[in-house]
């Protein structure tokens, strides 16, 4: 799976709890591969563990490299992302934009995405040593993003891109126009029988009812329980000595 | 503009670190009404207001209310998230399913996007009160995202679908075929003169030029730079003594 070959890579992160966040939003987005670039003695490690709660195997797996060139060395496409403007912002893209073509190339080999350091982001040196440049859409009141974040919506666009994960509402089929209409066909008979409305208004009314129901997907489990309400109040109308019948109050 | 009327609702955070941490990303994503439901004594103020950041202005206007009814009494849509399975999961969207819409409806009116406690999500009664239920893709080998991030992918979705960010790429147009095709006769002049090939394999050697330039997008200054290269090399060509210039050594 793509999703295996892409190697999330950290250059010289200051805090340990951004290094545990990142480990849990990878592990959320189906990504396993952490490699920190630099020194890691300053990192607070309880804080890194406690931050990457379930996903603590990332981090005791994590590679550890002294510069980008050797952490990126067997890479073939290396992605960047800056918040910074200048240079290489006139051919940024957007991580929507790149992560098909990331995963089209994680297929064949092994892929980097690569964070810069919370303060000061990626140089221009490391980013020489990217492909692409990546730029996460935010506001200009406030561009610069948290780093795990940032990897979030990285591993995110890559997740969905992968189409690892299946909508649930593909799974959940709109019923079909048959059961549908057998449900309104027992509502019709009840509204009248329960004298909420007369039957020269019913169609009327049905088109009323329709549309309520129409707004969003009826699935065949809806279309059952509408049924199941008809029934009983079709049960109840039943009830209903002859002389009530033709006198139930109007809505 | 549309996301200036939707209300991120946080029902009884747990974690006053996560809070500063949705401030951020809130006002990352253009967003800047914050509600939280339930009692606040035990958060973490200081925590809060250091991971807010810059973001601190959303903590401080924040509503604040003792139910998620009172929170939501005057939203059009309510959305809620959950990672949960089970009653509501059939009929959940993704964000990017049911961001065009929230937008929509935020044009109109006030809408609200509705977030649960860390440790147990909203309950059934919380959820009954939403009109639509969300549910972010994860990976199921580690399904539940942290409060933070969860409200960073649904903010990144409305952002995005918002228009508010204009991608620096549509900005920076592909240079036109003329401007391309000027720069391909310099560098097919220079690169005979240079003695990198003879005439004869002039028109082969140039389709391979050709096809390495036209991977990505070339811009006009792409161009500009290509042809500047192009021109000193003619000059380093053009000092060439004459004996010389029929004896450069083939690559």
């Amino acid at each position: 799976m793509s999703l295996d070959n892409i190697r999330i890579v950290l250059v010289r992160p200051v805090y340990g709890g951004n290094v545990g966040s990142v480990c849990r939003a990878m592990m959320n987005m189906g990504l396993s591969r952490l490699t920190i670039v630099g020194p890691q003695d300053h990192l607070d490690w309880e804080e890194t563990r406690k931050m990457s709660h379930h996903a603590v195997e990332l981090l005791d797996q994590r590679a550890s490299f002294a510069t980008l060139a050797e952490a990126v060395f067997d890479c073939g496409l290396v992605a960047g992302t800056t918040a910074r403007m200048g240079l290489y912002r006139s051919h940024a893209l957007t991580p929507r934009e790149w992560a098909p073509r990331l995963l089209q190339q994680a297929a064949a080999g092994l892929v980097a995405v690569v964070f810069g350091p919370e303060d000061k982001g990626l140089s221009n040196e490391e980013l020489a040593l990217c492909t692409q440049i990546i730029q996460i859409p935010s506001s200009p009141r406030y561009l610069s993003l948290n780093l795990a974040q940032a990897v979030m919506i990285c591993g995110y666009e890559l997740y969905v891109a992968s189409g690892a994960f299946q909508p649930v509402s593909e799974r959940s089929a709109q019923a079909p126009s048959e059961l549908r209409e057998r449900m309104f066909d027992m509502w019709r008979k009840t509204l009248v029988d329960i004298g909420f409305m007369k039957d020269d208004k019913a169609d009327h009314m049905m088109m009323g009812l329709r549309r309520i129901l129409s707004r969003g997907k009826l699935t065949v489990n809806d279309v059952h329980i509408l049924m199941g309400i008809a029934r009983q109040a079709q049960w109840c109308a039943d009830q209903l000595p002859p002389e009530a019948r033709s006198s139930t109050p109007s809505p």
